[in-house]
């Protein structure tokens, strides 16, 4: 059975330039953290940009954002509202903040329909927070945004990495763009990251060290973008996001 | 249409006295530390102790343990071996280390299919290491398991217990029994999470500091058992998981 939602995406999306997955194998490696400073810094050098929360597992750009109040309004189909500069939508406006037990076949029904109903308008960019692993919503990821580029958050431990490599196995097989690695939280001076991501031939885009700043940041923008995540992730978005954009 | 398979699990698993699962909302709090350490804790102590590896977003206890060659063999089922002391079944035996992409259905049936055919025998404890988030492994457990014991492991980030909450909400809500909350990679000197858990009515275990040393001890058990995690692991199985069974 074809779902008719389907064929509304790519129309939805068409006045999108570029769509930027912020992925990881393994949870809790600062990919939410990651994703929202990439969208603000996009959005302070002037870009149009919207961020997109597809963390079914744990949703939190909402709480990184501060955004306690802001709701998207239905107008032939769903409006996302501007939070700090950022068209902004998440699940968590479908949920709330109660838990939200999820099958996957669920998952997969309400990523088409967020899809599908979501107005993002004209964009420079959309930034994707994903969730973690190999599940429903990277496989319905790849199979309807055709032209998603990835960027890949790890930290440094070994077992975080291992995880990691399984996606990027999946995400090289199927010749998907990888923009490259980040090593978050980084703890130690070893270059383990960066040797096992040329191994697989990948651009090592940057080493974040462990800055506990972050935690006292959520839910303030100006003060996340002075944290170690913040100056480093700027760094990124100069020279590898907009570098890119202007050699197209 | 009602599956055979699900009658068959309760005698797979009439013979074990507990069943424990070690579970987060939050990927990435050192779960599968805290159950391996758990596991291999209690096995110290005499008991007989199986560990379950169901984590399919990121199975690592076989890296933790450090058991590239052990392999489970048909018998009327399939007998897991013998791995440090633990008798041991792990996803990764049958998806190998190469990338696992599956829906949330194939998640449910892998993890029907291993509960039914797994010859755990006679067991004073099964540990289990969950996956995140609340999606089908832990709504099937929840379902087919139903005097499953939960451990709750956080850290002590805000955007990690805000997840975390959503999970045990839903545990509270449906009364399955929580042993108790574990405070991970503690890196401040703040009550939040031990407030938190008084709160929802919880027993808040233990505070276990951010150890580099866990990352060097990965596949050396003894080791391990010396990390601060190991130490702390050590209390909480003592005071807590054996007090409450001889009181039993």
């Amino acid at each position: 059975m074809v779902d008719p939602r389907t064929s509304v995406i790519n129309e939805r999306l068409a006045r999108i330039s570029r769509i930027l997955a912020v992925s990881s194998g393994k949870g809790g490696v600062g990919k939410s953290v990651v994703a929202t400073t990439l969208a603000l810094t996009l959005a302070h050098r002037g870009c149009k940009v919207g961020l997109f929360d597809l963390d079914f597992t744990s949703p939190s750009t909402h709480i990184i954002l501060g955004t306690p109040d802001a709701q998207p309004k239905e107008e032939k189909g769903l409006v996302p509202p501007t939070v700090k500069g950022l068209v902004y939508m998440s699940l968590v406006y479908f949920v709330g903040n109660k838990p939200a037990p999820l099958r996957g076949s669920d998952v997969s029904n309400a990523l088409i329909e967020l899809l599908s109903v979501t107005q993002w308008g004209t964009l420079d960019f959309l930034v994707i927070d994903m969730p973690p692993g190999i599940g429903d919503v990277i496989l319905d990821i790849l199979r309807l945004i055709k032209r998603t580029e990835f960027l890949i958050v790890t930290t440094s431990s070994l077992l975080a990495f291992e995880t990691v490599k399984k996606q990027l196995t999946l995400l090289c097989e199927l010749k998907m763009p990888i923009i490259g690695v980040i090593e978050n939280m980084k703890m130690n001076q070893t270059n383990r990251i960066q040797t096992e991501s040329k191994k697989l031939g990948l651009k090592y885009l940057v080493g974040i060290p462990l800055d506990q700043a972050v935690e006292d940041s959520i839910g303030n923008e100006t003060s996340l973008l002075n944290t170690a995540i913040g100056k480093k992730i700027q760094q990124v978005a100069d020279n590898v996001i907009l570098g890119e954009k202007r050699e197209h």
